[in-house]
């Protein structure tokens, strides 16, 4: 841990205290002008952003980021549009804020009812990714919370003029200016000093590689939302129909191998290989996939690189998949139980006895019949941009949207009552 | 931290985990089933139940427990009698999993739910009360989690009889005798143990003193659910009616003031503290009660004990209030920011406008207009027995019930489509 003093992060928390409360009190209209307000800042400055994005690249360069990192960073004309018409998007979904989640009247005829607040001051920690800071900014506004933000050094100078835009139109639209701050200037003392604001961050969500995951969960003494990798399976049952075990195969692995709910693992039922296997691995390998096969699968496609003990538990986010041939959909769900990260699995079959013992006895964020894995996320299921996908089971399950960055308050209507 | 292995859980939590599965697959009949065969058991065993919680009492009295603690402690035949009655209670409530708490229909034809299911293994560290063991136990089981339970040693003999007597109905009633555990046998090792059994445990649930839930805090690398103390205030505003006041701040007060909802702050307004303090603090030192006074209540009232700063963040748990005049509701509002621990505060007032902004602007767990804050409970609130009264913001606010015992997962159902 850092030996920086905590106090060092006061103003900033203090600062985000103050907004989140100015926040908190602000009605629906107000937060949309704010994020249209973001979206037109963004769409003005397209050179500032790049050029500060250049400036980020080519340090990166220097440094020896991945190609694929280094994709993740950059920032040019299109997606910068599609930043803001993302914060237009978030400006169009309901307010989660007071939205009444259950109630009742009591025997007595005090009237209670669950309504949602947001949770205050969150934290995220994320690495050099400059659209998380958009996406992030807006369903934290949206949501009536203020947002500490600790980006990735790497993004460092896109994050300054991305924070300094939105800081800029919030304060025009009459919402407080520190309802978006960026820690980045403490370096990597920011992220510690996040997870020991406990009482100045209500809650602190991590985005990034296992290993940053990890070490917020081990750290932190703020409580932790967090957001996991994806070891995703597909199980093609006995009754499988060929052309959707090829097409879902096909896109659930290509269409973006490098995200978490893109699939790693496929498993095939052995009844079914011979019908399935052959085809559903030709468009894979056609599309440049490499097949790690266990030994049955290998009998139907020799080509198959002899997939070793840890296949089955990577997360590879690349043209690569472990296929394994089993003999039973209990067999199916074992091997998931044991090397699942609880992501996303998807079973294809036309058995409705299995999909049914599938949706069941599989426990994970997602559980799939007959659907592609690349369909959990907070986009698609309509959430607008999503804080990330949760792959632990208290909070948020899923793909994280608004609902997900509120909590609840307990509202007590009572006309004098007190308990006998 | 303990030095012993974490391996020595090994054993309990595989067959914690083996119990959950059975569980999260078990129709509610039959859970319901299970119950009421506890509660038989129960109340088939009370010369045994008092017999083994006589030892503890005797060794608590050895020990110098406190009459209070003493008292939590003991277990008669009216008590075991309550607890089968909770246990019955919990069988009659809505089962939580299976709800659909959300759902939708893609525009590509793909319909999303997100439906309630257990954690799997809820761990619970708590302190010398064996009617928790009993009252966690029954939520956990209706829910449909496995439960590792660390009582504290204090209630040793009491817990380990309970836990027997919930073993043999769960077996009797085809559930597997492993969905409760105790693992006192491992003394304070075990609540270490447990913290660290990140993916042996889903969630931990420290129920105790402020010391115990913050070492939880600090220590757990697994999600904690905290429940908090409560220094809970109520607020007199200019037009409150004198004859709720004085009933409801004596119901807060005085019914039971050994528990986190009892009132330990009043605050009046100070147009009002003529008209309303004489006779609210009468009516309390008539009942025993000892008034912690700042200066403007001592002119009023001249027998009350000068407040000292520590009083405004003393949660007393006795007949002991701390009482302040404040100038305004933003005074108040001010105040309770300060030194609230978030858990309920309630405004007694006959003005509208300042109900609304006391609800909206006061950030705790339960909020009231006119009424005792005592109501803040999960029985008064509908949902039988309580796993306890969460005082944070993450996926549980407020009294928790079934449904704060169960995390989503989303079922999502397709004919073949893909991602474009």
């Amino acid at each position: 841990m850092s030996s920086i003093p905590v106090t060092m992060l006061t103003p900033t928390l203090t600062a985000a205290r103050t907004a989140s409360l100015a926040l908190a009190g602000s009605p629906t209209a107000l937060k949309n002008t704010a994020l249209e307000a973001i979206a037109a800042a963004l769409r003005a400055n397209v050179p500032a952003i790049v050029e500060a994005n250049r400036a980020d690249l080519e340090a990166g360069e220097r440094n020896g980021l991945s190609t694929g990192l280094l994709d993740r960073l950059r920032l040019d004309d299109a997606r910068i549009d599609a930043l803001a018409d993302a914060v237009l998007q978030i400006a169009l979904l309901t307010d989660p804020v007071g939205e009444v989640v259950r109630g009742s009247s009591l025997p007595n005829g005090v009237k209670i009812s669950q309504v949602r607040v947001p949770f205050g001051v969150v934290g995220v920690i994320y690495e050099a990714r400059p659209n998380v800071t958009v996406d992030i900014a807006a369903l934290a506004l949206k949501s009536g919370n203020a947002v500490v933000l600790r980006g990735g050094s790497a993004a460092e100078n896109s994050n300054r003029v991305l924070v300094d835009l939105i800081q800029g139109a919030l304060s025009a639209s009459g919402l407080p200016a520190e309802s978006v701050q960026t820690i980045d200037q403490f370096g990597r003392d920011g992220a510690n000093l996040l997870m020991r604001a406990r009482g100045g961050v209500d809650v602190l969500i991590p985005r990034g590689s296992a290993n940053l995951i990890n070490t917020v969960v081990n750290e932190s003494t703020v409580p932790v939302i967090e957001t996991g990798a994806g070891v995703v399976h597909i199980f093609l049952d006995e009754s499988a129909p060929l052309e959707w075990a090829v097409d879902i195969v096909h896109n659930s692995k290509v269409q973006r191998p490098s995200v978490c709910n893109a699939l790693e693992t496929l498993l095939v039922h052995a009844g079914a290989a011979q019908r399935l296997l052959p085809e559903v691995l030709a468009k894979l390998t056609a599309s440049g996939v490499t097949i790690h096969a266990d030994e049955r699968t290998r009998e139907l496609f020799p080509q198959g690189v002899p997939a070793t003990e840890e296949d089955w538990a990577t997360e590879y986010m690349s043209l690569d998949l472990a296929v394994a041939v089993v003999e039973s959909l209990d067999d199916a769900i074992g091997h998931i139980r044991r090397y699942s990260t609880g992501h996303t699995e998807s079973i294809i079959t036309n058995d409705i006895v299995n999909a049914e013992r599938f949706l069941n006895e599989v426990d994970s964020a997602a559980v799939m019949v007959n659907a592609s894995t690349r369909f959990t996320d907070g986009g698609e299921f309509g959430f607008g941009a999503e804080v990330g996908i949760s792959t632990q089971k208290l909070h948020a399950r899923g793909p994280m949207g608004l609902a997900e960055l509120t909590s609840t308050k307990w509202i007590v209507r009572g006309s004098g009552q007190v308990r006998a």
